[in-house]
């Protein structure tokens, strides 16, 4: 006997598999929702498989992201613990991984996270041979390290979150320190996510207007302003917020889903993310820190040669070998 | 000495005090939270404010929120444990409260939220007197009469989100059935918020077809295809989702930035909100219940008058002489 | 000597050819520019193609759209006089043509557009064989027949813009006698696209009320609020407005933007769109005409059945033959 | 009897009046409809009055865009040749005017536009004595002053599209001659809008990096890339265009729409606008003239000092000494 669907609608042809911005989330916890629900309410994305082995927290975070659809625009959110479901994926956002503990350093994390990238990695690329990656896990430069070297992928199409968030932040406090929109901040932290990171203080400005040219001492400790300490509140914030909250999502999702934006709109933007460095400011090893990058439908489609001073140049190296470092204990 | 922000800008106004789409969130637990990221993500409001009493939390998800402005299109957060922090609101949300155990029904939590309520409601509507109020704490229809009563507000201004979620949960299963978007699948369940929530089945329909005609037995034990499960699914997604990954967020978070659109933007889109229902279908109480209404910048305008049947109207009555039982045990 | 882009950028990969959401407007015209206005305004697409004959009109309102990038999220916007442009498009939106006088009838150009859509299908569909085609030029219903003969693609990639937007003014006219949001009023005109389109009363509803169970004579000379006159008012839609500003194309625009979002997103909204009826309500013609329409990925993916009464019958019926008639004269 | 409205709704409360965001447009040309359907289509304001004096065209266009409400989220939209309609409006953008012949060069226009201006502005202020002006008629830099002149408006609350629109021109041909998204190439045009404005070339940026310390004749005519002619365009689009098209409309639609965005959301955002620059730069007179400015709810927030050369400093100096020569012949 026919049933409603067939008497209500007559079926013309058949459906279609995946869409052409597909994009795979692995980790549900509070990072990887943050960034499956920043793409879906800001419009990123319209097709998101989530990816996690913990199958009822997954078939929950599931069931209430579809609960939503009728305010999302009518997405296909799909969700499993089997790899098939990501096949096709244009972008895969990996999240997995041991949360960074209260007063816990981000390299501490290393090898418990390379394991489970072991797991990870090879399977979404066996589904999705096309796809660009971007490693949100942390500590997110090596692990961007791992998960290229895990992947067989060219170097372009593997990418960290790497900085894009900590720029964020000091546009923010930039702009709370100005009077000034975030958006019409301009500022960049480089290198290593995390404790090591770089302010390029050269290039902070407003409307072009460089403000080392008004304060000289900027950044510095003889600055009367203490704008390092904007920097320093940067670099502390994962740690304050953990401290207060237990965890941080809201920003590092926003931050993920603008980079998935510049790459499945092929938008050619440019962010500080973790990119395969070697040959740039006299870096000689395969490591990946963060610089800003033109972002595109291939990943990485071009590294922006900021003019950094000799100081800014030596932390860059020198985190290079730190990463480097850390990079050979690993077992990849 | 001038500083930096001195030199850099010349000021030409004083700086405005509060925005015309203020909205202050009650309570950032993980329903408040998803309410105000929803808010701030689908750009509903530029100007949110969080109030709770539990300062560390508090401060966390300001900070994680603000780190995001970039990506949100440089919005005023702000947050503040005094109430004075949200005067001129337009509209203020109320999602403090205790959180509905697993197995627990709503009305269990009345007495101990409507203590909640009874610290919250008069100093928001002290510090903004013309604001719309927007209940989602549980048990939404009882917390929302209660709101009324403490607030001493005109009916219209104070709605609770009562069955606007159940109904955009209702499409969504009817979308999974028939192979149409959610939002061209319409649906509405109607009453109390909850496992005694009432599916209008004579209003189901696509594109003006009512289900009913297709398949006069739709919502009846008699029906093959038992769409009555579908209503029972929608009663028991709290339930399963809070069994699944311990509480509910994104949809609720959604469902309520949906209702803050149409109020904000005086929209007039009709929303299952509950709404004091005395004098409709016969109920004598006051009570709030969830019925389909158009939302404006004054809360609610007009409510429609469905063609509800018989048992329909009983088990509303029902429900109304339950939730008015209730009321007049607890100690406002 | 190295320029300034090689010195700024250290190149990674290659530029990506053609991006997923691809998009072709033939035509320029008043409505042509609507529609890719409405397309990248509201981020339906990222990557928009204009194609047309006329070089300086095409050049300038290609330099006027680019110009505006910086406010459009970095869409890709190009324009040729050479079909080869358009290639890899997913959806081709054909709007060009002769345009409609102050008067006439939309039959009256039938010959005169069919040899336009010669010049035209072919070359689209020779570079996007897997594209899906969306007919806007007048007569639509028609158009559309012809542009699928033409075309040789499977009649659920071939669909007109048909009813799509004298359903919206319907909707928007219903708001204004209500006071509720369009968006929540329903109505569906279907059938021929202008003077001859059928307004199916038993649709209309609020909230899933039936209108028509309040006001039994609703859409007769009976009936003494006189909603036939809505009806008649949406016919004469086109005509009034060509009247006072000489054509349309605001609201064809944002009609189409939307058909081109459902399509694009895969997201199975309904719409009446012109669709191959042969088979439907006793239409026994391959002739096109709107019908409530789940649209997708790959155009038409099923048509609703609507429970049609007799005189709605007979007129879809009596268009259905007016148009088999004059499509027989047709010189394809 | 009862009507359908009345059965179907019970009114709960009363309409309200004017909403928080409204603004209203003068002048429904080509470029004044390309800033309402801007606003409109990116949710800039959902409630919007058109003022016109040509009855006929005010409501065709009105009509059109109110068919396209239902792919708008119901704004309301109204339009007028009574003032009265713009009551209570936070944004006035005045577009009126007649347009720019071609070949004609801006200032030509001056008196008859001023003319025009007398009869709007003083209607607009009386009717919105709180409204913020945007002036976008041409020769604006004038105009915005005659504006300011007529309304007795502090001069933070009237300010003219100015150079926006040719930074964003800059911004979009450096992103084809880089590779980068316009978003993410930084370059600000100022001063007089047209032949005379100025591009600021120590400002040309991408990722802080300034385009001058790697190409330094960059701008001069030394430079072998010859970045000048990209300001030469610049200067040329709108003559190119007209030639073209016979008027532009897109770009100028969009850069109004991101100034009434940042002026409605109070986001304080950076933007190129025509303002008051006396005793700014070393000028001496009461003229407008673009420059970086911070836009929020009252208008004009505050100014960029930017770091001039002495060449670029004398060619702001002649613009306003031209300016104020002719200001100075004006028939206010």
């Amino acid at each position: 006997m026919a049933g409603t669907k067939d008497l209500l609608l007559s079926e013309i042809s058949s459906p279609v598999k995946d869409s052409e911005s597909k994009v795979t989330v692995v980790g549900v916890g509070q990072v990887g929702m943050a960034c499956v629900f920043s793409i879906l309410a800001q419009n990123v994305s319209h097709d998101v498989v989530l990816i996690d082995c913990v199958e009822d927290k997954l078939k929950g975070e599931l069931l209430d992201l579809q609960h939503g659809s009728l305010f999302l625009k009518n997405p296909r959110i799909n969700a499993s613990s089997d790899y098939a479901a990501s096949a096709g994926s244009r972008l895969c956002i990996v999240t997995a991984g041991v949360r960074q503990r209260e007063g816990e350093s981000r390299l501490d994390l290393v090898q418990r996270n390379t394991d489970v990238l072991k797991n990870i990695i090879p399977k979404l690329v066996k589904y999705s041979p096309n796809t660009v990656l971007l490693i949100v896990s942390n500590p997110v430069d090596i692990l961007t390290y791992v998960a290229w070297r895990l992947s067989g992928l060219p170097k372009h199409r593997v990418l960290g979150s790497g900085t894009n968030l900590d720029s964020s932040r000091f546009r923010f406090l930039m702009s709370q320190k100005l009077g000034v929109a975030p958006s019409s901040c301009h500022g960049w932290i480089i290198g290593e996510h995390g404790d090591s990171s770089v302010a390029v203080w050269s290039g902070v400005n407003v409307a072009g207007v460089r403000l080392r040219e008004i304060n000289p001492s900027m950044g510095t400790q003889q600055d009367p302003e203490r704008w390092d300490q904007v920097h320093k509140e940067v670099v502390n914030s994962a740690y304050e917020i953990i401290r207060l909250k237990g965890y941080t999502n809201w920003a590092i999702g926003l931050s993920v889903a603008s980079l998935a934006q510049s790459i499945l709109n092929n938008s050619h933007n440019v962010h500080a993310v973790s990119v395969n460095v070697k040959g740039l400011h006299g870096i000689t090893q395969e490591v990946y820190l963060s610089l800003p990058s033109v972002l595109g439908e291939n990943g990485v489609r071009s590294i922006v040669n900021q003019c950094l001073t000799e100081d800014e140049k030596q932390r860059l190296l020198k985190s290079a070998t730190t990463l480097d470092d850390i990079q050979k204990t690993i077992n990849l």
